[in-house]
């Protein structure tokens, strides 16, 4: 007989980010149960994304260590904690950096996403039940990552922040559902609402990129030309449903009129879509969208304290400039949606992941993501 | 008995711009028949509007001299062109410098005004029929400007650029409707599309910021908050519908900052609206915008070369960045009615003409325009 673990604190495995631009040292940390309003959650797989290599890597400057980060994964309810009502010991759930509590006035908005339930705490790096982590190692307290710190066997999240998914769906390929994935669908669906027949532009091939290419041709979209200065990825670019791709370095005008020239009607794209993080790109994006009513949406993080530009007469002719987080899915509502579109089939979920690793592997993933080789890799305990 | 004008060269008075930077000269020009396509204009009614001043004080890198400004205006139609049938002889109208041909792309579009039927002659001061110009002054040919030169007491105008309106309409008043009124309520319903209960802030309090005012009341928003570094534009606010005014210079913290902790919400406001042209104020204004669905409206025009900036993490969180161009109005087939709703006396417009000059003025209701102290001058022949 297995003895629950059940209110008492777990040993377990996870990778322990020391410090900023430092390998993650895989070890054994003490993991408190859940308090109120919260769920610990047995994490059976999580990807890694830019993002988690952009604290990594020292580029946040509110990053804050030692920490655990992760935040793309799925897992199993092991507890939860007092109060806690939408879930239970067993459900099959995708932890969501996104809290969506129901209760806010970005949640009760039907245009946002936004929810500041847990906010302050998660940006801190502790829970909101008392202000501390549930995070140990060695005698020092680990910090929370983005609310969600998947990079462990087991994690504790705010009840808020936990979508409950559909039982039988694969928890290694549904975890991309935590972030790149969704956030790529949902620019195109919630943001854009690309319209049958139009024309789409997509800024950087990685899995956000991928995912805008595969919900545009999904809405309709008639044109879909992918730019990338790496034309290794136009491959897989067409084969998720690029009907054109551009290398940028293989012209000598600028991107945006290399684009405006080459659009079905010489006007620009009805969509545009920023996948990088660059904000010389997310200029080009908006400047290649189409005069009088074209959309640039910005995705991608950029680096601190750069900032877009443009001139103001891009706007005064049309041209909307909008952003996206989380693809702006309320999440806790809507990804379980998510997992019900990849069951029936009608997703190319499955291909995004090019990579699975051992747990115990997650350096050399983080190497192979550095690379660009990967789209996503997916560690497994 | 009077003699026909119809297919003669007419002489009358103008104001030329011969060269930026200096004083209108009031001479006579000689304005050509109508060709095919356009309408000759007796202006009965014209006002100034910064973006003349913009043009003749040198700012305007594609400005072109000599020229003959204006283009908010009213008049009557004297004679018309081979083939135009939209319009006769002693009909009410206003030249519009936005063609609205109704076969474009843009102007089949259902949210873009910005017609591009005789955009690349307009731009370079000549009529589409010969590439020529209309006006001529002691030997030389004076260019068209905005592609209606109401500078003068006759002018051609593009068919596709002339709204026909209800002949019962004082010409002294709904000339305003050319130009920074329409454009003011433009941006409120068809560019923010203001809702009832709504928050909206604007940055400017001349004749375009107070009929974003009017237009953000008549929508139904609760709250108007009114920002100018002039104190002694806030009674006039108030008059027009602000329930709040606040000059950016009796704070420390940054016009964005206040504004976003004396929102109703304290997240910003639902739709900010910068009337001023300067790329520091459109980057407050966007960053006043309520996190999660803000939208922010550029409607100045900036100094040739600025860009607007701001971090990407301010369209990440939700805000939106757009512009207008007319108020988004498609000219010919809504103007018509904006002047039914003056008519119907459910407007200010009256209020915004502040004085009323003898069209020899002119140059003096230019150092009124750059005093600050007026709202709109309008000049009658």
């Amino acid at each position: 007989m297995v003895e629950s673990t059940v209110g008492k604190v777990i040993e377990c495995k996870a990778a322990i980010a020391w410090d900023a631009k430092q390998p993650l040292e895989v070890a054994t940390v003490s993991v408190d149960p859940p308090q109120a309003g919260e769920v610990r959650i047995r994490i059976m797989a999580t990807a890694l994304c830019h993002t988690d290599s952009y604290t990594l890597d020292g580029h946040d400057p509110e990053g804050l260590f030692p920490c655990i980060l992760g935040h793309e994964a799925a897992g199993i309810v092991e507890s939860v904690g007092e109060g806690v009502t939408s879930l239970a010991v067993g459900d099959s759930v995708i932890p969501c950096y996104q809290a969506n509590c129901g209760s806010c006035i970005f949640c009760k908005h039907p245009k946002s996403n936004l929810c500041t339930a847990v906010r302050q705490y998660t940006g801190k790096g502790v829970m909101k039940a008392d202000g501390k982590t549930r995070f140990h190692c060695r005698g020092r307290d680990i910090y929370h990552f983005m609310g969600t710190s998947t990079f462990s066997e087991y994690t504790v999240v705010h009840e808020v922040s936990v979508a409950k998914i559909n039982p039988e769906a694969p928890l290694e390929k549904v975890c991309l559902l935590g972030c790149g994935v969704a956030t790529g669908w949902g620019a195109v669906y919630n943001t854009a609402e690309v319209q049958p027949g139009q024309s789409v532009a997509v800024f950087g091939l990685g899995s956000v990129g991928l995912a805008v290419i595969e919900a545009a041709q999904r809405a309709g979209a008639t044109e879909i030309v992918a730019i990338d200065t790496n034309p290794d990825k136009f491959k897989l670019a067409k084969e998720w449903g690029a009907t054109k791709c551009i290398n940028p370095k293989d012209h000598d005008k600028p991107i945006q009129q290399v684009l405006i020239e080459s659009s079905p009607d010489g006007w620009g794209y009805d969509a545009t879509f920023e996948c990088i993080g660059h904000v010389e790109v997310m200029k080009a994006a908006l400047e290649a969208a189409h005069r009088g009513w074209g959309q640039s949406v910005v995705i991608g993080v950029a680096a601190a304290g750069q900032e877009l530009h443009t001139r103001p007469f891009q706007l005064v002719t049309g041209r909307q400039w909008k952003g996206t987080a989380f693809g702006g899915y309320k999440s806790r509502e809507q990804v379980p949606g998510l997992v019900e579109l990849y069951l029936k089939g009608e997703t190319k979920l499955d291909k995004y992941v090019t990579h699975a690793f051992d747990f115990d592997k997650i350096n050399e993933a983080f190497d192979l993501l550095h690379s660009g080789k990967s789209l996503r890799t997916v560690l497994t305990f």
